[in-house]
């Protein structure tokens, strides 16, 4: 059975050392997250995950949910009881603004917390992820009566919310969407139709289920012009908050998926349903969006979390499993066997998963920043984060697959074996790909969104950040080698960049087949800003009283290693870019 | 439900007009290859396998194997029939030798049908395959007794073989193997010890189970040379060939595995079994890496079959769900949205799948020539096949897993359901990167035995082969650019090779941090030196009458993909070896 403890003492470090959060950022509620307050937060949690959660993760996997022929479905043992603590302990809504009883909370540690727990066991993490993106669609653009109706609950755990866009015709397109709403006498609709692959549409962890709904009104525009938001409680609730009666919304089937097996996926069967628009009319698209951009972040920290427990088994393994010699002669000469980790190659496979594990985390938490600072009005945070969340999702979920299967790789044939549980980070792991936009939408978002969106001022920015960033660690003889390299790597991207600016306004195609390479770019040289921001902080923090030394070495250590092996990619890419979309589009489709 | 269609227009292309089979190689048995009898093995072959085995595939993994109280495994419904079907067909011994009762063609064909069989049910193909190794093991090394007692009746498929090696304690290092031999009286051995993740150790599809385990005599020396291998059949063979009692051997639990569910993976109780020896005292291990050899190739083919039904699976996704609209504008202006395969990204993962699918195909079975010539007495050949075993098995499954994990990909959400059948492919796909030698394993096989042996007259012929059809391919106009490419990749595997002899021999961990990296280098290279083979191929034919020049068409612009967008990966991968292996090591154990 896996393990995890979890990794405070590095989330600690980015968000003490590496943002500055209470001290460097200026935001209004980043004062009440000083460093002792964050180490009791995340201890606390990173317990509860290791303690209450996870130990339901293998079993969830193998007993999965079950839909009875009454529509209902039971999540597995221990879920609704682990759910009511989680919301109890006010895990979920750390960040939550405090007039609906959230704790308002800088979003970092909300964005920590939720990588504790999607690590511990990213089944159950999705039930309040869910609701989380529900609640922030709502507070966007709901009217008072709506946010008054339904968010307090929500943020209380009482009650969890969904997202329901896919239609067995439209995943990507969502200009397909049939799902109609017809105008109700009391100012509420009637919804109708059918969604698919709705994560946590029915369960019983909680006692309402707050679902919102993408449809169309009667005299909707086509496509995604005519698309509106609706809220659709699976009970009705009355004025005194109090739960009326069923709604006409029903799971009509669970999904058997390859993994993720305790969340439920759902057919959910909208059958005259009641519902109010969330928003305004053919805006809900936009709205949706809100919650989308909030998700994808969520599921880039997805990748993050899976390749981080991942890592701490593969590590436990390769400590403790004897197999052959040490290249240079027996490092154990007393025992039959070496242990795996004196093996270059299992060496390879973890000194990548920490470079991107710890990589990864900074970015992620720098977009939580990021979106809050962009709340607060800050213009180059909300273009940093526009143009970083498709990478983050993207590039995030790419890894964390990839370094799911190292992980599960060093177990050797142990690791197909289902009992010890590496295979299912594999299997959890592949959905977060995928779902919340494919990682191909995702480079397509970047490349052609939000690349030239303001002339291109996004971009820039992050390319100045780089060039200052690469600048200052060139003065610094520990880092000197890194930014080297990362300046080099950042001067492909430019490079790419213009590429595409000389070559696809006039064929787009030459976008569309460079904007997955160009988004694994992209992903590796803001891995590298983080890597120089943590060396420069580990320097620093180095050169001071009481730091942990060996700690602050092994960023040292482990930011060589990511500029030694993973810039070397971007020029490959870059390659692959400026090779175009000719041959790629080459052949008929009949002759695939 | 997955679709499969043999590709037996791509196999015939590369027998008849790549390797010029029947023409060219010399072979003795060459000559009865013809196209024409080509044609009428691998059509019926690729029929078979597409409507007998292919259907049992996903019913096999969901239904799995299970077994009994006594320790009977049932193989999932249709198994047993279908491979009496197969053996009575003769599909698994198409190249085994005439006088035990196979057709002693040549064992390119025997790749090219196992191809087919792995695309149509891996887990299946297993069966016959692991039996195929244990006969070339018998028939190696084997005394003529032993040849007579039991290879009749595995080529016949009355039986199957197993190879025996994994212990509890021991997967790659199997100098750790504790299984005792005690001599018997009459010239048998007593077999005691535990044997884990035993393929096809225990079923219901066959009359007796051939047994090859390694085991230790009494005054064995230590580590890998005290190892002997034995024969221990799962029920006694008498003289007359009939069957004597059971003999002590049996199944003590089956695995719960990742996939290839309806392959039985069995831990194997030896509770004083009778065996008998297979060629020399202490030599077991020479003796078992002559199956081992050929099962690695095999495996390499399972990376490329489970990668080509995908494929075809990607491919009919593409061609017929509608989502989004071309980037230049709508291509089908009267539907509501365009094809999936009109968008630059999909192309990219399907012609990736091509580019890599049709050069491995080739190099399996080149590989599959190479081997024939060997064992003819071709010394260039048994070097060329010794280096290309660990790339086409390290290389050709971990591109397998990468394209079947894209082709899922192609299908979105749809793609993780399991009814849709694409999940499966990537968890069949995932123990080939394992099993038979983990690719980590194989690519120190590579760098640390097969670069250096014989001062490098291996590499030093694969190096001539591929700068003469460089060479070739710069003189014609289609090829040229194709060949520049390939050229250049090729001079970066020859300063990586350099940079070995230069670094690793004082140093050796310098060769372990980048032996994977070497491995895929020199996997993109060979595709690359079939791509110009197939590509001259391709123009010669075309120059020609009659040959279907779409065909044909597609090889070159599948060539050039290729050459535009794997050869890039190759200058990366040396960098990243020539960054040495002191920041991989540098962290001390505990710090991970």
């Amino acid at each position: 059975m896996p393990s995890y403890a979890a990794p405070v003492r590095d989330q600690r470090f980015i968000i003490d050392e590496v943002l500055g959060l209470s001290a460097e950022t200026g935001l209004p509620n980043a004062g009440e997250a000083t460093p002792d307050i964050v180490q009791a937060i995340l201890e606390e949690a990173g317990k509860f995950a290791a303690e209450v959660i996870a130990p339901l993760n293998a079993a969830g996997d193998r007993e999965g949910c079950a839909r009875s022929g009454d529509g209902s479905v039971r999540t597995p043992g221990g879920f609704p009881e682990a759910f009511t603590a989680f919301s109890e302990a006010g895990w979920g809504t750390i960040s939550a603004p405090v007039e609906y009883g959230g704790q308002g909370m800088p979003r970092v540690l909300g964005v920590a917390i939720q990588e504790l727990m999607s690590s511990a066991n990213m089944a159950f993490a999705m039930y309040p992820g869910l609701t989380n993106g529900a609640i922030e669609a709502l507070l966007a653009v709901g009217s008072d009566e709506l946010k008054q109706r339904y968010v307090p609950s929500m943020v209380s755990g009482k009650w969890t919310g969904t997202m329901n866009l896919t239609e067995p015709q439209c995943g990507t397109d969502l200009g397909l969407i049939r799902t109609r709403a017809e105008p109700g006498a009391d100012g509420s609709y009637v919804i109708t139709g059918t969604k698919i692959f709705i994560s946590a549409g029915e369960h019983d962890m909680a006692a309402n289920i707050v679902h919102l709904v993408l449809a169309r009104t009667p005299d909707a525009p086509a496509g995604t012009k005519g698309i509106s938001l609706f809220v659709v409680p699976k009970f009705l609730v009355n004025t005194d908050g109090s739960l009326g009666e069923r709604n006409a919304v029903s799971c009509g089937a669970l999904e058997h998926k390859m993994g993720i097996h305790a969340n439920a996926t759902c057919v959910m069967n909208y059958d005259g349903a009641t519902g109010w628009m969330v928003g305004e009319e053919n805006k809900g698209l936009a709205a949706m969006f809100i919650m989308m951009n909030a998700a994808r972040l969520g599921v880039g920290v997805q990748g993050l979390a899976v390749a981080e427990v991942a890592y701490q088994n593969g590590v436990s393994y390769a400590r403790e499993r004897r197999q052959g010699r040490a290249l240079a002669g027996p490092a154990d000469p007393s025992e039959k066997a070496d242990l795996l980790i004196v093996h270059p190659d299992v060496r390879r496979m973890l000194m990548e998963a920490r470079a991107f594990i710890e990589g990864m985390r900074g970015l992620a938490l720098w977009g939580g920043l990021l979106v809050e600072l962009a709340d607060n009005g800050d213009e180059t945070a909300d273009d940093l984060i526009g143009l970083l969340t498709p990478v983050i999702k993207g590039y995030g979920t790419d890894m964390g697959y990839k370094v799911a299967t190292d992980m599960q790789q060093i177990w050797g044939g142990h690791g197909y074996i289902t009992d010890n549980g590496m295979e299912q980070f594999v299997r959890d792991a592949r959905i977060a790909m995928i779902y919340e936009g494919a990682n191909g939408v995702q480079a397509m978002d970047l490349v052609g969104r939000k690349l030239a969106r303001n002339g291109g001022r996004a971009m820039q920015a992050f390319f100045n950040l780089v060039d200052q960033e690469c600048a200052e660690g060139k003065t610094q003889e520990r880092l000197a080698h890194v930014a080297v390299r990362i300046e080099k790597a950042n001067a492909e991207l430019k490079a790419a960049t213009m590429w595409f600016m000389q070559n696809a306004m006039m064929k787009p195609d030459n976008a569309g087949a460079g904007a997955y390479a160009y988004m694994h770019m992209l992903g590796i040289v803001a891995l590298g800003l983080m890597w120089l921001r943590m060396g420069k902080a580990a320097l620093r923090v180095s050169a001071g009283e009481g730091g942990d030394r060996e700690f602050l070495e092994a960023k040292l250590v482990t930011a060589t290693f990511f500029a030694e092996r993973f810039t070397p990619l971007v020029g490959a890419l870059r390659r692959q870019i400026e090779s175009g979309s000719d041959t790629t589009m080459a052949l008929p489709a009949h002759a695939f």
